[in-house]
């Protein structure tokens, strides 16, 4: 892959408001001290993406901002100062940027800084042929990982934390509920992690591709779901459930499934306040858990699972467009249909010849 | 202290149906293999037995079932094959029987085991004059502890179990949301601990009593309780919070007040499912924890604390009733008014001479 030479007509997609993904000339500066400029390989795009091409994110993501943080690519470029990282290392980015003074920093959760800065929502994001970033964001990737399934590290990482979270141990049996990727690749961490998975999706696409991923999939609408899950535990429930559905529904599905002192991990986004059965948490003396993105060592994992094979990420990744179709891209996604991860490819006519 | 003879006239409280509690003869039996006869001292009333009282526990509770399960007395006798109690001894009891053999009790969570059986409302209570209990539900005083302090041995343990629960570390913030007498408990506990506690609690009588334990007790409801809870922790919010107000408002005031990683420990009873801000446990990582009753240790702690004195039982303890006065403790304690916690003694005649 060639790196994109300086001053070469680069390209960018710029945000211009709901539903509008403008392809644009951009300029190729030289890093500032302490950061790299990135030549993009691949970035895929994920719910968070939609929702601001949706333009439900306006208040966050300024026009003409580049979005995208879910990447791959290689180093193109260092600024002064940045001693680690040679042009052509592959890497990935932690698209966080921290305070380190507000209280969640000084308590070193710093990925849940209160005035965290994310990139590709807060500032510029990777969908575009070359990305410049603070050295310290990077994440080194082995030669032998490809770069489209490179791709996947970062929704990786935050199935990565929420199990983590989850504190799941081998042998115990987890819920998850919702079948869209991040549900995939929570189960497949779980899998990976020697628990028993069972994943709850209504859409029978979502199901099929689980199966075809050897998960087991069920339906948490027909009739015969409780009793499946007892003939699984045992008539004792799920050691841990994965909120991972973002409805009141899936709410109820995940805490019905709990053992007795069960943990349940919340990751999907609840726009509002949901009806919780409290009494049943007081009885059962069960946990939930708010699980939010993840830090450096989920990034490391994620990394190694996919370089391993435990995250198929040739099965996940239904599609590659190039960058000028991205709209095309959001488009597939947004549809759903038949559907899982969807890339952009943001390499530049010379840089396609290799994967 | 003299103990029951047997065969003496000795009375116990029957539950006769809502607000009639019976004070009649009963039989004074031997104690059967591994079983204790304990000549109960004093015993204490709560919520749950103010429940039962209202008639709202009728499923659980038989017509002429003796409640009460706060309690300390002396071994009167010993069935065969006890071999570690002697007549005399100071105790406790325990009152939980669990079946071994569920998903819970498998797991090693026996007191929250799925057949439990509660002393004091499925099966027999403490107060009566003389109660039988399995040998392995007793738990020893030492002879310093004052019989009527004793009795709030139960109560203690179960706010140490939801410290204990809660992970509670020195320097720590602690918000206690509810100051009945188990909200004003854990707020002890927690200092105890080592925490910095704030009680909210709207009542102003409750406020009173913690504030004459040297505890910091605010109004909920006022228009400055965000900004002193602001003050309290620098802007940060509390690293854990325990919901003992059972209130749709409480388990708001509680989840607002939380830090980022914070701990909510709920302890109350929900009889309804509740709204709750999924997305604030999301977005600042939070956790919620299921806390129910006790393990010997917390009992073990109790015994402890109260015998140490940082658990002040002669505040706490507003009034002590003679067993022919109990519907006048129940009423007492119904009211609400001016009162914490009340005791029954439950000695006879005989065995009133010394505390
Ligand atoms: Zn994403
Ligand atoms: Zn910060
Ligand atoms: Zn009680
Ligand atoms: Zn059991």
């Amino acid at each position: 892959m060639t790196s994109l030479t300086r001053g070469t007509a680069a390209r960018r997609v710029a945000y211009a408001g709901a539903r509008a993904l403008v392809v644009e000339p951009s300029d190729t500066e030289p890093p500032a001290p302490g950061h790299v400029r990135v030549d993009v390989a691949y970035t895929g795009i994920c719910g968070t993406d939609l929702h601001i091409f949706h333009g439900d994110m306006d208040g966050r993501v300024s026009p003409h901002a580049v979005i995208g943080h879910e990447m791959s690519g290689r180093v193109a470029e260092v600024g002064a100062g940045v001693a680690d990282w040679r042009p052509g290392d592959p890497v990935t980015v932690l698209p966080l940027r921290w305070c380190g003074d507000c209280p969640a920093c000084r308590a070193g959760h710093t990925h849940v800084c209160h005035r965290l800065v994310f990139l590709g929502i807060d500032a510029s994001g990777a969908l575009q042929n070359s990305w410049t970033v603070p050295a310290d964001t990077l994440v080194p990737l082995p030669r032998d990982l490809r770069l489209d399934h490179a791709a996947l590290v970062e929704p990786t990482a935050v199935a990565v934390h929420d199990v983590r979270r989850a504190q799941l141990r081998e042998g115990e049996h987890a819920l998850v509920v919702g079948g869209g990727p991040i549900g995939v690749l929570i189960a497949l961490v779980a899998r990976r992690a020697g628990a028993s998975v069972v994943l709850a999706e209504p859409d029978a696409y979502r199901r099929s591709v689980a199966e075809g991923l050897g998960l087991t999939a069920l339906d948490p609408a027909a009739g015969d779901f409780a009793d499946a899950l007892d003939q699984w535990t045992g008539g004792a429930g799920a050691e841990v459930a994965f909120e991972v559905s973002g409805a009141a529904a899936g709410v109820t599905t995940a805490v019905t499934a709990l053992a007795t002192r069960g943990r349940l991990v919340q990751v999907a986004i609840h726009p509002v306040a949901r009806e919780v059965d409290l009494h049943r948490f007081f009885w059962r003396e069960l946990t939930l858990l708010g699980a939010r993105l993840y830090e450096r060592e989920d990034f490391t994992t994620a990394v190694g699972l996919l370089t391993e094979g435990a995250i198929p990420a040739e099965t996940l990744i239904s599609r590659i467009e190039p960058l000028e179709r991205v709209t095309e891209a959001f488009t597939a996604l947004e549809s759903g249909a038949g559907v899982m991860k969807v890339l952009v490819d943001c390499r530049t006519g010379e840089g396609r010849e290799a994967r």
